[in-house]
């Protein structure tokens, strides 16, 4: 199964990607950045329905300096300099039910873009996401500010440094995959919601989706599995 | 055709609210916070598929200090305290191809949200910015930070201090509606795409939308000449 998903991941496919029950207990719909197209942004906000993020590899985040927007309100909740309503409201730890911590970080349009919000332009900023993502890990020079806007239409994620050993959210576990597959590292995600219950779909729903689709559905213990297994 | 719009918005009903043609050329689903369901957030993710924003008045936003995004970056960007990479990525006046700057504040979840993307949790967050907007509009005392954290899954938009005198957005023309209309002014907008173009829905299409709903439309010059008849 986890083969399943590393070869359609490579193959530029939407997969179906949970968490765990006793975390969210929410499935993502998640494509390669460096795949996506204006399709692939209407079906993730159209079948999935929730916020498009894209996650990226804690190496690039680190060398393209994309930091924890937690960290920027922190600094300038603390300051002491007009931002004193933030102070109060920036994520602490405990804050949140699920995890330590989220992975937002900033939320860019691509300069090229007009609105940003089309699946024309938001097809563009993920693409040329993974296109910065690309030369970063390969140690090319990239000025990330040339390329990008903020604030923007799509949200970034970063990876934990060590990915599932700090935090076993969809974030680190897509970017797990995108490392196996060999695909650059920069993961598009949409979480899939129920209209008519109002909350997550449920994995049931979610398999059958991924089965009506012909979508591999892979699970957070089987990408732990893996990650487990390349660390020896 | 604007009094159409008022009373629907009085009566907790979505409208359609398009720009200008020369603008965005956008339309968005709009209503009001304090009325939101999680079958409204439900209809403008499906039938919008935007980004669910919620536009606050300029008095409120000022009262609780919710700041411009960009405010915050660029403080942390220039301060040369381990945020460099922001510098450059802030947006500058003219780097938006269709206004001055954006509207984007800070991204928020209510405290008792779980993951906060759900129709629910998307919901209940909209309908407490509703109630603080409602509060601080009387004159009371509202702790922002005791009731929200941030990053989160909802984004503010901060409308301009003078509104129409200032920018023309859907941010600006919905704050003056909702004034229009006696609501609460914290209002939820989503913009219109078009999957088959991968474009905004052209106007013909959302005025179609809007009669097969049984919806109003209206467009900026309308609320602009209420705008402007209000201020004499």
């Amino acid at each position: 199964m986890i083969q399943d998903a590393i070869r359609a991941l490579r193959n530029g496919q939407v997969i179906l990607l949970y968490d765990y029950d006793n975390r969210e207990a929410e499935t993502d719909l998640v494509i390669a950045a460096e795949f996506t197209t204006p399709k692939s942004v209407y079906q993730l906000r159209r079948d999935a329905g929730g916020l498009m993020c894209v996650a990226i590899d804690p190496v690039v985040c680190s060398n393209l300096g994309i930091p924890y927007i937690v960290d920027v309100l922190r600094y300038a909740g603390n300051s002491g300099n007009g931002f004193k309503s933030i102070e109060s409201i920036y994520e602490k730890v405990g804050d949140i039910p699920y995890d330590s911590k989220s992975s937002f970080s900033l939320w860019v349009n691509h300069r090229k873009t007009y609105t940003g919000i089309t699946d024309v332009d938001r097809s563009l900023t993920i693409n040329k996401l993974a296109e910065v993502t690309h030369q970063a890990m390969n140690g090319n020079h990239v000025n990330f500010g040339a390329e990008f806007r903020s604030p923007g239409h799509v949200p970034l994620l970063r990876a934990a440094p060590n990915l599932l050993k700090d935090r076993k959210g969809q974030t680190e576990l897509s970017i797990v995959l995108a490392r196996a597959a060999g695909v650059t590292p920069a993961m598009v995600m949409c979480e899939m919601l129920d209209g008519e219950t109002g909350k997550a779909l449920s994995k049931k729903d979610a398999m059958e989706y991924a089965r009506k689709h012909g979508l591999v559905f892979v699970e957070g213990k089987d990408v732990e599995e893996l990650f487990n297994s390349s660390m020896n």
